[in-house]
């Protein structure tokens, strides 16, 4: 099989033995060397072809890898498993400024695209941690999140058309730059957020936007979360489209983030409950700024917040977003840092977390709870601080977490994906007739299940 | 087998023989009865999945009724098919003005959900023509558009769960109403816009937004397609997240839609090549106003446009408006009134239009030929006047019409789906890949075919 490989793409493309030495699953832990059959680089979407339809005839599995930045294990590869890195189909085809679109291969990484879409006056919204590493691919495959789902939705609403090679090589093309086509069934949609289980993507049209010329925002404290729902509404009204970011911090995570060793002072006393942070995009930087100064002030009247403070500068921009946005300070607070992801209906968010955060504390090895996250999109994620990595204590912990969440309506993930670590929660998110029609899709697409075998579900 | 339906759900449930001469299969033609060997009409979800079994069993094929407002023949039946009415399906189940989602059962006419909407200070952003008929199973299954699609995306964006009862009977529960949930495949996904083929929607939670406080809206002339493009870049950055709709309308459409025996005048003179009527949706009247306003005599200055009016008052909104939805001006107009809802990048289309207006009206056969549309989406309908019904000039026009789509990455269906009428032309958006792909699907979803056979794809 490794020479029909090397035959098909020639050999610097195929990698095997000493040369996996530099090779890793993940971005994480980049010295532990990766442990497969062998590491395929495909140059285009014609090779990846070639390699699949070879490694269909052998019925060897394949792990695809990206930036390799996932979060739930997805990048996970057995030495029995071949790994492809789509590396090397890193070129942006096209920029259209009129169809407000980008062509790209699935290698580039998210900040390339974030650069060559300010470069011409467009902005292309997904933006989370990872960017400088997160390939596209990935990031479609994951159905990644982020900071301004609530304006622009998820990688889901981002992608027009994407081009993907199916477990048998098959190509299937869907790369039109249009933002409407009822022609069928919607066929992308199959593969973003599979986790690459279903087809391999090659090449995606994205949908951009016009560039924002106004960026407000505003730290607001608050004592009660039904106060917090309020506001939202409130300023999501006020603010009509303009608002881009709603998040929440909790005040034990606020603390944190504002105390040393940090380095950001705390914009707001740091005795409150609930802090939110606000962002308005716009097109009009002090006329924006004053409308979300009377909001405000209007709300502070109302006796809906208790305090607020709006960015004055963009150092002040900086500041803030800073505070929510280096997760590495509570991390570094924790002995061991355990990551949670959920999401459940807004109204129900503040009871959740205050009976999670109650309960997890008492259970011996747990230090504390910092709750933070996507208040607007019912999002929340939780660092919780334990004191060693005992896979009882990570169980227990997990199924405190996750277990309310199907009564509730909630999902175990709402943006980072099952991959292997949550495999075991799915069916607190799922019902066993959505995980039996889950696992249909996966044996009609990939009936050898060569693709990312083991992901999301198992097959029997 | 209707003895087991009866048994099922009672006699009252199930229409044979004179019970179905007051049915018909679309909303245009109610004086045509309806065909079938029964008219099912389920009260819940269990009786739709009793039914479903008792069909599978006996490999019985069934066309599923909702508003029959479709506009490609979805509804279409045969003598040897039955019809499944949601007709009874028809409650609001809940709405939450926290999480801003309301839970429907997909009999539920989509007026009804708007006005809904707004006794709660919310909207559902959805818009078209058919609103007072259209039931929101259909609108689903259509993954219908309308006239804001720029600002809160298609019916697909508007859909946070979906329960859907697959063509065996089984009951696919997916109705939790967050806003995230990357937690395995998305499955709601593969039934939107699937056009009743994959499975029976019989429940949705729907995403609503606040309800906007201001409107304003106004024509504006242009000569050059380019200067369009450039307006709607100019307007979208400069009314930031505030632009709702952005129409254009070609000047022999204008022309018919403003003179008699049309009711409306002018906004504008006559003598223009494009018209775009343009909306925002904000927060604040005046504020709102103002802002359009500056930025129209911006546009003016830096000529960009030619001319510009703004709605001054609800009435004046009601006339710009009334002017773009009252198509019925143009059907009257036409001896055969020819529709099309075709798609492609939106830098292409000046040139695409002006191609086919100019050989269109060269066919033997054939008056004039009326564009306008959802130019922001990259979405046109034309109207084309025929002078006979005859199969042969319909064709004509239709290849003349859809051919070009398929080398500029177009689609023959932006909005109004595939069903019986658009099957020929499913090749000109879709590759031969992605077809066998949708067949795949279907056959896997539903491997006796009895769910809409025959709508979107035929299988071999």
């Amino acid at each position: 099989m490794i020479d029909e490989l090397i035959k098909a793409i020639g050999s610097p493309s195929v990698l095997v033995g000493d040369a996996l030495k530099d090779r890793y699953v993940h971005i994480w832990s980049m010295s532990d060397s990766l442990s497969a059959k062998a590491v395929i680089i495909p140059k285009n979407t014609e090779e990846l072809s070639a390699i699949l339809k070879i490694c269909h005839r052998y019925s060897q599995k394949v792990v695809v890898h990206g930036g390799k930045t996932n979060l739930v294990g997805s990048t996970e590869c057995k030495e029995s498993e071949m790994v492809i890195s789509l590396e090397k189909l890193n070129q942006i085809e096209e920029i259209d400024v009129n169809s407000r679109t980008m062509t790209v291969q699935s290698g580039v990484i998210l900040e390339h695209i974030q650069n060559h879409a300010k470069e011409h006056d467009l902005l292309f919204p997904l933006n989370f941690g990872a960017k400088g590493s997160a390939q596209i691919g990935g990031v479609i495959s994951t159905n990644a999140g982020g900071l301004r789902v609530i304006r622009f939705g998820m990688t889901r609403q981002l992608v027009l058309g994407l081009e993907v090679v199916l477990a048998d090589g098959t190509i299937i093309n869907s790369m039109k730059k249009i933002i409407k086509d009822n022609s069928g069934y919607d066929l992308k949609q199959l593969f973003i957020g599979a986790e690459g289980t279903l087809g391999v993507i090659t090449k995606a049209t994205l949908k951009l936007v016009e560039a924002p010329k106004s960026r407000n925002s505003a730290f607001i404290a608050f004592n009660e979360y039904e106060k917090v729902m309020a506001f939202m509404k409130f300023m999501d009204r006020g603010l009509a489209g303009l608002m881009s970011g709603f998040e929440l911090i909790w005040g034990p995570t606020y603390n944190t983030m504002t105390s040393p060793p940090s380095s950001s002072k705390p914009p707001l006393d740091q005795h409150y409950k609930y802090y939110v942070l606000i962002e308005s995009l716009g097109s009009d930087q002090n006329k924006d700024k004053e409308q979300m100064q009377s909001l405000l002030e209007s709300a502070l009247e109302n006796e809906m917040i208790l305090d607020a403070v709006m960015a004055n500068s963009v150092s002040d921009l900086n500041w803030f977003w800073t505070i929510r946005e280096d997760v590495h300070v509570i991390k570094t607070s924790c002995d061991y840092d355990h990551h949670f992801d959920v999401s459940l209906p807004i109204p129900l968010i503040g009871n959740y977390v205050d009976d999670i955060c109650q309960k997890v504390v008492q259970i011996d090895g747990v230090n504390a709870c910092y709750p933070f996250g996507h208040i607007a999109d019912g999002n929340i994620h939780f660092i919780i601080d334990r004191i060693n990595e005992d896979p009882v204590l990570i169980q227990e912990i997990n199924k405190l977490v996750y277990r309310p969440l199907k009564e509730i309506g909630g999902s175990v993930s709402a943006e980072h994906g099952i991959g292997v670590h949550k495999k075991a929660y799915l069916p607190i998110s799922r019902s066993p007739e959505e995980i039996t029609l889950m696992k249909l899709l996966k044996k009609s697409l990939d009936p050898k299940g060569i693709l990312n075998s083991g992901k999301i579900i198992d097959l029997d």
